[in-house]
């Protein structure tokens, strides 16, 4: 315990880069930040102030040539990303990169090409990997308890739809949304899917239609061994966030709930009733934020590779590209017409 | 209560016609069993002795002919549902037919032309609507308890796959099991399909892909009103019968799980459990039984229409038959490419 | 199943007694009821009209002296239990007897002698040793599942108190509804009780205190084998009729939960909810009163002893009696001072 | 954010002290730890490092002297709450003292005394009460929502049982374990107890009937108001740490279930389950403990009283007395025969 803290520099300090910046600062006991970076100065200067950062960044660049720094945390808007991680790769900091890595499948191969040749350590923020619940799901299909899966279904649901500004620049709801539920359906399944087909439509908020994206959505994904998963998007449940899974093996089914704030139901004359889930997705997945910069930083130490390496980034990347060339052909679109 | 009870004629003393002769015989108040009729006379027989069954009938022809016979409940095999239908009507007869009416479009549309004509009440076997958990779906959805309805997803799996040699005479699984979810798919979202996407396989029994026939699927349904809904079926589900629905509208969701023997939980060193489902699609939609031939006799006697018309059962084979051609194609299906 | 069917008498055609005509009329196979008995001559013959029941008798004497009449249902007022029952026993009729036998252990005493001589099959009306819920607690413990039972909770609180009127003729909230739950105890714990503390007042009802009686109630029981349960008891649950156990043992705890007229859940902007719980005994209990008298019908049938025998209804009566002589001397009271 | 933060010293690096020791360091951001004490000098060093707690104080006395400790929190035995208490509030130390303050009610009189005329703000470690679930349930009584309440039942089970050495320091059952439950019986229905009844014995371990103690007990408390509240105590539970409560009211009835890991289900050939609840009080607590410090500073930081005052320490000791007099005597104690 008396070693070295890892360093860390985030760059991006919004909503995702304020949790990072915690929980390195706070929660991990061999991690501290020492260098903030946004282009929103005062954000920066915030979230430093909160995390008793010592150093707030003019730039990347000059976060890259801080010799104490160990690993950057790229938190800054999508469009960013490749770049920033050739940028950390090249100055041999280790990398942690939100999802998704780029909206184009050819800026994600240059960086990933970059970073494998730099031998840094790279892991992309898929966090719900880290969640007690999905973790368990995992666990069931990849010990066999619930036999050999065939068929998954996966519902993520947001509390509210983004505001048709931020839909324009996001990628649209698969590329934004959708691609945790990729991630996810990987994951569990252990397996790659070969085949997509989306049926979406705007039945919340014709803003996001007249962007150009969708705002309600199901995908079905069949893998190469045969099982079958269903993603059911939502951008608006009245109720809060949705976020659970089921899936049929041969020897039976696992299934999860939502996470609620307590465990209280009460009875009235009128029904039988519990509170809302935990509505927002900071508080619903605030234990895997923690968990997924704690296996970050146990890889970086022990020298083994990330638990969500970049090519994990990537595919989902190319499952989001097919998910809409689906929907805009009206018909099932195998991955290798899209995966270039 | 003094008024005369309706007289019964049931064709087939299978294991439906058993559930529906004692329901007739023993559970309704106001209608009771006249003749039955079997190709097998022995179980013709001894389901007469058990209920108490004054005429067995050598052939439907003599249970058309009686006078006192008002309804003709017909549970022989599907391929002979159609002219049953036909005879029955020309009889003056009334009709409960088990679904489907026929596998094939002509046979059903000649049928339904004459039910028409002959202006007897017809009403096909959707046992599953007058279900408790699946009528408060419906209620939810009808009174905008929960909003607009954008999403629905149906779970309906088996306990065990039937064996090859059904599998082949039975139509399929869309024909004969999925049918079920059809049926409950426009009963629910109160809108009619306008397109239909399958995926599906063999993960369960190889016998039944040899028979041509198919053991898992997804279906996906897209409505006139833009909702889209998933039916997940599998013929096997190593832990039991498993019938749930979920539906997201614009105010909320409605889901249903599974019923139980009992509601005891026990808690010990292992984990905390609760025995099985109940099994056996006769325990689990015993109730349904009842009560669509309740609804059935009160239709007759009241002179409405009944809950189940025969335009229903045709639909459904409409979308058996959409929902094989989107497997063989792989592409979706518009119901018009089908329905004739 | 040619054999002769059982013919019943019923005394008394109010509330349970249409639920046991119904019963033997049309829900069991081998019992038919052959007469009928009430001082309203209004309630048994619409009982009579509704049952096909042949003899509206003019009085138990009538019935009882009715050589075809094979077993007594007892459903009238408790004052009258006892000398009905000595009048079959010596009539040579079985009987089924309601809860309780009587108020006072004298007469209770007098009744089993002479049943007992007599030979006749008794069973007492505990219905809810019936119940799928409490047979699988009961087996639970029976079978050692949950090892050797320590501590018993039983959650026994009605929708509605009854009116005064009732009240001060019923023998008391622990002779008219506590009752039940003695028997439960006994019959999951499978051990009896050797001391009794009651902590009780009236809270729901003024009316129900100024007929000397009481609406709130804790009964602690500890039993010969060092075992503890407790009694929750309330004459008014808002949310309707709420009855649950729980038995913590050494290797594990059961516990029920009350049954819903579905199991669908809603989720709105404002809670998470279901249905209320089967509000009404009668829903709630249903299959346990046609298993009681099944049960009944196979020990004449089979010669073999019932399942509720009279001592089981003395020994709840002088629980009663401890209970409430507890709550008059505020102190815990044993057995033996009240068993006489 | 700026302003000093609170110093605190911490006496007892034992379990609980570790858990407050890391709140305070790491979780809590106007909070700092600057001394530690413990008879046992490894523990304090270990503990110190830990945290990087600046002073290991050779005695209470030292950490009382240091003019920059504004709080002390006391982890230490029972045994030495009461002077710890007193010399801290001599010093002119805020307090936060481990529950019970004394298992003798003269030493805590003595020392609330001293407290009181010093002027210190107080408060006692009963965390439960910052659970969300029991926040929830107390939160439903106090705004009326589910009227006025009538019956409590409070389970609260260990997982494991303490050693019998342990046992013999403890001051028995009612007093280590009960008193949480005390504590939570007049939180959760804000009134006063006037009469408690005991029924316990030895179930679990021989060797703590030879310590003296119990490991099985209910006790009934009746309130002032009326209400009847039953507490279900077991020093073992196969299953894990089980910590309930239910409240019937007027309106309704609220009540609580464990805290699981997560939220999977599985179902199986067996039967459907899901993993055993958290079961030790740091993982099932853990929140609890932080919010109860955060309480305590806010009172320090904003002059206001503390949330549980020195007066809720001493009456649950009252209750625990009168506890074991009821068992000793076999008759229900009045609170004012214990109370002085």
């Amino acid at each position: 315990m008396s070693a070295r803290k890892l360093q860390f520099g985030i760059i991006g300090a919004g909503r995702i880069g304020r949790v990072h910046a915690e929980t390195l600062s706070f929660r991990l006991p061999h991690t501290s930040v020492r260098a903030i970076a946004d282009t929103d100065c005062k954000a920066a200067r915030s979230l430093a102030e909160r995390c008793n950062i010592a150093i707030i960044a003019e730039s990347a660049e000059q976060m890259m040539a801080d010799p104490a720094i160990d690993a950057i945390v790229i938190c800054s808007p999508t469009g960013t990303h490749a770049d920033l991680m050739v940028k950390a790769a090249q100055a041999g900091k280790h990398i942690f990169c939100e999802k998704p890595i780029s909206l184009c499948l050819e800026s994600i191969d240059r960086a990933l090409k970059v970073v494998d040749a730099s031998g840094v350590c790279l892991q992309i923020g898929f966090n719900r990997r880290f969640d007690s619940n999905f973790r368990r799901v995992h666990d069931a299909v990849a010990s066999g308890e619930i036999g050999v899966p065939s068929l998954m279904h996966i519902i993520s649901r947001d509390p509210e739809p983004p505001s048709a500004a931020y839909v324009r620049t996001s990628g649209g709801i698969f590329m934004d949304m959708t691609i945790h539920d990729f991630d996810m359906a990987r994951f569990l399944m252990g397996d790659e899917v070969e085949e997509i087909y989306t049926a979406a439509g705007v039945m919340i908020d014709p803003e996001i239609g007249k962007a150009g994206d969708l705002d309600t959505a199901v995908v079905v994904l069949r893998f190469r061994g045969g099982a079958i998963a269903t993603i059911d998007n939502s951008r608006k449940a009245a109720y809060g966030y949705d976020q659970r899974v089921e899936i049929l093996g041969s020897l039976g089914k696992i299934e999860t709930e939502n996470r609620y704030p307590n465990q209280a139901c009460i009875s009235t004359a009128k029904n039988v009733f519990r509170d809302l889930p935990l509505n927002f997705f900071m508080d619903r997945y605030e234990q895997s934020f923690v968990a997924e910069l704690d296996s970050f930083a146990a890889a970086i130490l022990d020298g083994h590779a990330t638990a969500v390496p970049g090519s994990d980034g990537r595919i989902t990347t190319v499952m989001a590209l097919a998910a809409r060339k689906s929907y805009d052909e009206r018909r099932p679109v195998r991955i290798e017409e899209v995966s270039g």
